[in-house]
């Protein structure tokens, strides 16, 4: 399985936020914490380990993947979740990121991803590329997923979608 | 022409940002300038209008449509959106609000829509229903959009992705 610490950041943006409160000390904390948060998320979701997940996600976590509607809170995060790894095996995720931006109790990081999926029930691998945007919320100390959205940069018609409609939704992460 | 005038506007959350400067007046100015210049954004796409479009992006503004890489920068963006309206004309377009959420400078929208695009070359009407987180940034006394993602919540197959790849990453919008 590959992962994404393998995978070079190139032209990563960090953008401080407006708060006067908000040393340039603090600042450089809470990018390592968005880096290290980011790290266990994506640990987390190839490795099908969505106990793990649901504890990187805030309570009211929304979740925006192609082809369904929007999936609001941790739990009913949680249950997409567990039926996607229940079909999907990672072969490879790579994130590319473009920018990580704090403001004050909220940041976001932009990204490029590139991801093969084994169906769990066999069948050829899907190979996809996409984009997708994360909004995080400080909690305490740390920092959590609040939002995240993706989608697709191929045509609509390549491999990943010309699977059946029932397993689509859970094809992009 | 339907425009989101009509539309209601369900669930909409606001939520402050943690600035210690941000008093409840400001921020409630805020939300205001936020809904009045979505609803321009909304006006300019509905109505092709790239020029007016363009005065209300950030000049590193970034477009993350489906089935395309990122458009990056508020030229790109522009001539992305000439491309767009000259191949369709909105028939409706109903935006529907979710939550609007302010952190200092920066500050972000998610929301579900509906849309019906009519091609320009003719043929059959395309309807779809999607979400999108739109992130903006406060420049002077004002703000602008500054990231821009999407996706659709229909499946795969549907009559938006059966069109030639060619039109597919216009048709989101």
């Amino acid at each position: 399985m590959v992962k994404s610490a393998a995978t070079p950041l190139i032209a990563l943006l960090v953008i401080a936020g407006a708060s006067p409160v908000a040393g340039q000390h603090q600042h450089e904390g809470d990018v390592s914490l968005l880096h290290e948060l980011q790290k266990r998320v994506d640990a987390a979701i190839v490795a099908g380990d969505t106990d793990t997940y649901a504890t990187l996600l805030t309570r009211d976590a929304v979740l925006m993947p192609p082809n369904g509607p929007a999936v609001v809170g941790r739990d009913a995060i949680v249950a997409w979740s567990r039926a996607f790894a229940n079909a999907f095996s990672f072969e490879a995720y790579h994130p590319l990121d473009a920018e990580v931006v704090i403001a004050g109790n909220w940041a976001f990081r932009r990204a490029a991803f590139r991801v093969t999926l084994a169906p769990k029930g066999g069948g050829e691998k899907l190979v996809d590329t996409g984009k997708f945007l994360i909004i995080y919320k400080r909690e305490g100390d740390g920092w959590k997923v609040a939002r995240d959205i993706w989608n697709s940069d191929g045509p609509p018609n390549n491999e990943l979608q010309r699977t059946k409609p029932a397993q689509a939704m859970e094809l992009r992460r």
